[in-house]
């Protein structure tokens, strides 16, 4: 699919102008989209583990961090089964970030995420993460209005630094109607296997539906850069949104470049050990 | 497949016993064993969501760990990748230990491992592990012999406080032949694309291929517990090891007796909240 398509604001912008069930980039409709995502499955996984190796073989290799937010029921932890299972697990590594503890809550609201960023040549998600800082904090007012302020600057410069550091970052807010949050509440309202995902807090969240969307709109046109782009992705239809998701992480894989590393070895004379003077040839010649 | 016709050593015991091409509990096949595995997927996935739901809403939640050892090219990477995908990568952690940095070494052994054991509710792996402490350690003399004696202690002692923390420890020896070996490592060395996972230091481990099978014999018998088994499984058929793999730890997940968390609410209630009286009725007509 074209993930150039994909609405990624760089001003003043509205989520109320996106719809949430519509496919930017995509108009081939359902079967094909399903068809289309698993026919990603062997570049990605030929790019991770390319990536993966260069981790393994170059101090400072590089890395992906994807970052997914979105209301209650918008389909994050979806997301992570259905995209991040085409990838080798060795290689990927998921965050959740929940409320934080007293602890983390002592220290800047960076503190806790630092140590959670990818390893070189890990892709990593975070799903929610440090903008929950910048969402919930301000719509229920955790902190004074500067320090929501001073945030927006303290994510960019943080995320610039990753970039700087060999990260490549994407950013995915999973974009639902209230009309179709109501109906996945009831969902899990209605099954006790999907009890466990419910809060009644999410509710609470859901009567300040509009200041969750302005903060998102807010934290949006602040944080986005080129080198650390947001895209909104329209998240009601699940196959839609797990291709799309995995579109711009193939894109950031690609855009990579990625080789397999060389070999610091001479790989006839590591042969030549193997064959002409292996020192097991008599246990191998038994075995 | 019948994990108990497992090799699970108890006392003094030869790796050379065990036929490393043998499918022990296993006698349908190639074909089957690859569709046996498959069809574990869903009761995998479905264990491993309860195990997650229990972490999310359960102080002091369960989890597993899942321990694997074995020679260079045994299969740990391919047993990851091959098996873990099963499960949601969202409650996977895999931690892949290597040689230690200065810092590492210079606490006790088990200071870098103490942070990487699974979180409440999740599965985690080890590719290598503490083991290695016991093992390269023992045939490359890095510590004193006594160090090494002491080490087994406390590992025993370790496992045991995981286990007493909700944690079920099971620990798998991949075993291949010297020559099975020796065919991977010209695979390798055959493919520049695999050139990352070769290092000429596999060779010179290779050369002490008796040392490390006692190595191994040694640690199986003074680690295993009830509560911490030792399987070793014969890891010369790829599709196999990863159905043993695979079995091991479904029957782990079945052994935790995993509910559903009961909800904390009252369904209905939340439903009234929902329906008549959805702070957002009017936006969700209107959407």
């Amino acid at each position: 699919m074209d993930v150039s398509e994909l609405p990624a604001p760089t001003g003043p912008w509205s989520l109320t102008d996106i719809d949430p069930s519509a496919t930017p980039g995509w108009s081939e409709g359902k079967a094909a989209g399903r068809a289309h995502l698993e026919s990603l499955g062997p570049e990605l996984a030929d790019l991770q583990e390319r990536l993966f190796a260069e981790g393994r073989t170059r101090p400072g290799a590089r890395r992906v961090l994807l970052v997914l937010q979105g209301m209650d029921t918008s389909g994050k932890g979806g997301t992570v089964r259905k995209v991040m299972r085409l990838l080798d697990p060795q290689g990927v590594r998921v965050a959740s970030f929940s409320s934080p503890t007293p602890e983390e809550l002592s220290h800047d609201f960076l503190w806790r995420v630092r140590p959670r960023v990818p390893a070189p040549g890990q892709v990593g998600v975070f799903d929610r993460s440090h903008y929950e800082d910048v969402l919930i904090a301000r719509v229920r007012s955790l902190v004074p209005a500067d320090e929501v302020e001073r945030r927006y600057a303290a994510i960019r410069d943080f995320e610039a630094e990753l970039v700087a550091g060999g990260t490549r970052v994407v950013k995915v807010l999973l974009h639902v109607s209230p009309d179709e949050q109501r109906r996945r509440l009831l969902e899990r309202l209605d099954d006790p296997t999907k009890h466990w995902k419910f809060s009644p807090a999410d509710i609470d969240d859901r009567a300040l539906w509009a200041d969750y969307q302005r903060a998102y709109e807010i934290a949006v046109e602040r944080t986005t850069t080129p080198d650390a782009p947001w895209f909104v992705v329209p998240a009601e239809s699940k196959w839609y949104r797990n291709l799309a998701v995995a579109s711009l992480l193939l894109r950031e894989l690609r855009a990579l470049d990625l080789e397999w590393p060389s070999a610091s070895f001479d790989p006839d004379e590591q042969r030549r050990r193997l064959v002409d003077a292996d020192p097991l040839a008599t246990a191998a010649e038994q075995a």
